[in-house]
């Protein structure tokens, strides 16, 4: 018989941490470095102690519980996420993966299994990047791919810097962040996306996380009058950035795994009488392979160049470039694996958003287990994942770790 | 020998009511009912009567000049046009036209020229809407299409009535609007376009005015995560409006006449990373044939059906819809007739903005005239149109009017 996690200690929890930094209107936010980003943290630690695990917090102040049972040795099986929020947040970004962690280790240790490795669960700093850039900051520091000063000395809008922050809440640790490197690394996420409810399976074996290529393009025209100035003699750029969207979109959906956004655009001088003189917009192009994610950035510049060619004047600024992150495909299976003997659907997928498994996946094998999110709506109040899926990830996760710890029963179960 | 207008009065004109209602910073703005409109109002009175007409004002604070000399009779050759100005305005639109028509006058006067009718200089109140609404105002009440009560309770942003403004600035006159129905309407303006130039031709007999369509269009998508909606799960109310830009802009380059123009445009949320829920902005198209601009409106509207069927909800609203005008054929065709006797180059061409002469058209055969624009530019202190072009309009001006006017040569001259 497959042991599984216990339910209600895992939704209770959820529920009480998403309880934790509501303003008087009901609204979550808990923001990094935040009163309320304090008052998370002091729960989840209380939680942490109270399963009996030894918290230790780095100088990012990433909270470390670690479980290191006799005959636990080397480096461990760490599952981490975050809990800080971003404004007007729903309860399950993050916080389901470092609580589901906790549940982990109590099932391992309620079936009396000892691993061979720590069982580490983590709660990385500032994942959301809302109030101090950049995102994903304290697995960043962990990893080792951003200076822990330069980190500490980021600001916010009034000027106060994360480490004054940190300070503040109390939770500026003493541990040299990386001072633990983990065997492998997993992340249990809500998809925060639709695919997994189109497909209708509860289970998603993330395999890799999209590139990411995000630029701010300005294209100048004439303004000239609407009425007055004949098709063949315009030169208007809205149109031009219209025919732009067109061409990213369709190119997306020609490209393997790509998509494309045009989320933000507005138009210059703005009258409804005046042919466009200028056109600002954003265009946000993924994909989880590096060659097409470059053929979409080529695309793109090949297009504009054709629009230069017909007289118009175009910036571009790249705003961020990230390289796809190929997570670890020996993972990927165990957890495929351990849907199947649960006879859970599952499915091979791509993260489209960001996680805190990427900067992981710099130091050590990692992967990530997505469960469905309800219209794939996150970052959002609306944020939903029916309890039946938040437990079957959470069993799934028990299973992959229990394997990746190779724990074995004890002997005085 | 073909006589002409006097070139040095209508350019010192032009300059000396151009510098009236500038701003420190040097900017002109004579806004219809201002203290800088009573100034220029003072200032063309004053040349009005330098010429020996009698000034008659009506009720919407419309100027009119009259030339009625010995055996001059019945419904005279109107000359008009507007001499307020948009904010930061140039000097030559309407101004022009008004101005040129006191030099008509002036050299019939001075070739001793006895029409048989009455020739009357007019400068129609608030052509241009900026403060009051609707723009071509005076003419529109002139010609009985907007009731003057409803006209003068007009209300500027401060709440203060046309009625109002008019009676501050001393033009709040006695005529009845109407007391003067032409026998023919005559305007020279800027082209406020950029076909003259284009053509290299110095006059434009005008012989129709475009259709207006104007509408908002608000589509209605759905806002998802930029990275984890898959293309073929998306519902982007950015690229539907990306679409309907292109799909307008094709429509009305396909469109004999046809021009169409998305100048506002607004995404929301408006986040690089999220797939705008709704898109709102407006497209203005405009055509001098109804049925060509009744296709228009109704490509478009099968078009918004056509997102409607792919799950946008779009909704559309009208915000100003005029019928194209016809001009006089037969005055058009003096228009080139006197172009052709001075072998000054002559098209036939649409007019792409609204005039006074548009509404003047309701009540008596009505016929514009126009001169280049230096690169099209107008409602702007570059509007631009060289000398000779201002003098050859004049001429034509002149040349119509006097046939019109059935202009003979006095005994006397």
């Amino acid at each position: 018989m497959t042991s599984g996690i216990e339910r209600a200690p895992l939704l209770t929890r959820l529920r009480e941490l998403g309880d934790t930094g509501r303003d008087s209107a009901g609204r979550l936010s808990r923001v990094a470095g935040s009163d309320a980003d304090r008052a998370g943290r002091d729960l989840l630690c209380k939680w942490l102690s109270a399963a009996g695990l030894r918290i230790a917090i780095d100088k990012i102040g990433n909270i470390y519980g670690i479980w290191e049972p006799p005959g636990a040795s080397g480096a461990p099986v760490m599952i981490g996420s975050h809990i800080d929020t971003v404004i007007d947040a729903g309860v399950y970004d993050g916080c389901y993966g470092v609580l589901a962690g906790l549940s982990v280790i109590e099932a391992l240790q309620a079936d009396g299994r000892r691993p061979s490795r720590p069982i580490v669960v983590a709660a990385f700093t500032n994942e959301e990047g809302v109030r101090f850039a950049p995102d994903m900051m304290g697995s960043l520091v962990a990893a080792g791919g951003l200076d822990l000063d330069a980190a500490l000395r980021s600001q916010d809008a009034a000027g106060v810097t994360l480490g004054d922050a940190l300070a503040s809440i109390g939770y500026a640790g003493q541990e040299q962040p990386g001072f633990l490197t983990p065997h492998v690394y997993l992340e249990l996420h809500v998809e925060q996306g639709p695919v997994l409810e189109a497909s209708g399976l509860p289970i998603g074996a993330v395999e890799n996380l999209q590139g990411i290529s995000w630029q701010r393009i300005a294209i100048t025209g004439m303004a000239n009058h609407a009425g007055t100035t004949p098709m063949t003699m315009r030169r208007d750029a809205g149109i031009a950035a219209a025919r732009v969207m067109a061409f990213v979109d369709q190119q997306a959906r020609a490209t393997s795994g790509g998509v494309a956004t045009v989320g933000t655009l507005t138009l210059a001088p703005g009258a409804i009488n005046v042919i466009p003189a200028e056109a600002r917009f954003t265009v946000d192009m993924r994909n989880p392979d590096e060659t097409l994610l470059k053929q979409q950035e080529d695309g793109l510049s090949a297009f504009l160049d054709g629009l230069r060619a017909e007289g118009f004047t175009i910036t571009t600024e790249s705003l961020a470039r990230f390289q796809p992150v190929a997570f670890d495909p020996g993972i990927a299976a165990m957890v495929e694996a351990a849907a199947a003997a649960r006879q859970l659907g599952c499915r091979r997928m791509t993260s489209g958003a960001g996680h805190d498994a990427q900067m992981m996946a710099r130091i050590a094998p990692s992967a990530m287990i997505f469960v469905p999110s309800k219209g794939g709506i996150s970052h959002n109040p609306m944020e939903f994942t029916a309890e039946s899926d938040l437990i079957a990830g959470a069993d799934i996760l028990l299973d992959v770790v229990r394997r990746l710890g190779e724990c074995t029963q004890s002997t005085t179960a």
